[in-house]
């Protein structure tokens, strides 16, 4: 089989050029400053559309009763997921909508926090938009970064995406009410996910029944 | 609540600059051309990842027993979907290993059709990177676009990504064997569908059990 892999070069194709993701690093790191110069802790949950983003972000804000939480949440268009994310208890919730962009940098987050830190909170929960791929080279300034992974996703769903997979601190499969019907094998996922990132912890959750949110919200330190 | 919505200028993120996109709709038209002179049909399979694409194409190729078909299989890295393909029967498989590019584009396309050519075909099947939403705005050269949706994606897929769907010519619900256990109203996503893009033509499929694989290749003319 032929294998085309276009090089240096080769593609006409967007480059994302250093000098961008330079200044959206440097920017990452102005968010994180606000963030600690307030004792706030926060954390991004990437994933693909569907994977249960929303719902762990929901049920997390459920287990973390104590805690005063303000949310960011990123979409191409639509207000579903902030509406349904208010309905959880956040102190506030920001939409971030970001019409055919696929990911949101530290540039939007830098405004939502604007409206954000004007409330009194300790956690933000930052929810990108619907990709498992473009969000990966944009660190937005969190204290760790999530993946959401659902088994309905396929078998092979981990060794297809490295990129976002190695800047997960902690990677969620998630929808384990389904892992039976989908003949998900969970541990296969769970070595693949490991192989790709050493580093990451993997916590197994059902965030519609809410199973492994509290371990989760560990993973997390809170 | 508030939303943001970044402006025109505001973000400081990669810009689609037009004459990138005008330079992609060129080679696209190119590659139209190459595969009209050639008499033979393609056609471009979006959808997130885990959707079912290369299910739907496999089963295609399966019911496709009298066309010779070639396939190009796009992903960031591995093979896994090219090897799965050259099982079903194709006559020939190139994989298009992308790297961190979250989509395809004409230009990688012709670099694939200067192998597929090489063989005698009636059709082609592209299937692209798994993602909702960079796709969109790069045309192949296909005859007919379509998009791969999941019912195990949530009930507000199709509202939340418009773009993709303005682009489908047929858009497949698939995983009906799914729909019951994750309670999957498939009215409304036909009818979220058709409202985003009244000229769609909606398929309910079960690409793994084959159940409505016949009604996408009416779909398609063949």
């Amino acid at each position: 089989m032929r294998i085309i892999t276009p090089g240096e070069g080769e593609t006409f194709d967007i480059e994302l050029e250093e000098n961008l993701l330079a200044k959206n690093r440097e920017l990452a790191q102005a968010n994180r400053r606000r963030l600690d110069e307030r004792g706030i802790k926060a954390f991004d949950v990437m994933g693909a559309v569907g994977s249960g983003k929303t719902s762990l972000v929901g049920r997390l804000i459920e287990h973390l009763r104590d805690h005063r939480i303000g949310v960011l949440a990123g979409d191409l268009t639509t207000t579903i997921d902030a509406d349904r994310l208010a309905q959880h208890g956040a102190v506030a919730v920001v939409q971030i909508n970001t019409g055919r962009e696929c990911h949101l940098d530290a540039n939007v987050v830098a405004k939502g926090l604007d409206e954000l830190l004007q409330h009194d909170l300790d956690v933000i929960f930052i929810e990108n938009v619907g990709n498992l791929i473009c969000p990966a080279e944009f660190p937005l300034g969190s204290h760790a970064r999530i993946v959401v992974v659902s088994v309905t996703e396929g078998p092979y769903m981990m060794r297809k995406h490295p990129y976002i997979l190695r800047e997960a601190d902690v990677v969620v499969i998630n929808k384990l009410d389904l892992a039976e019907v989908v003949n998900a094998d969970l541990e296969q996922l769970r070595r693949d996910a490991t192989e790709v990132n050493p580093k990451c912890r993997v916590v197994l959750t059902d965030c519609l029944g809410g199973e492994g949110v509290d371990q989760v919200a560990a993973a997390l330190g809170l």
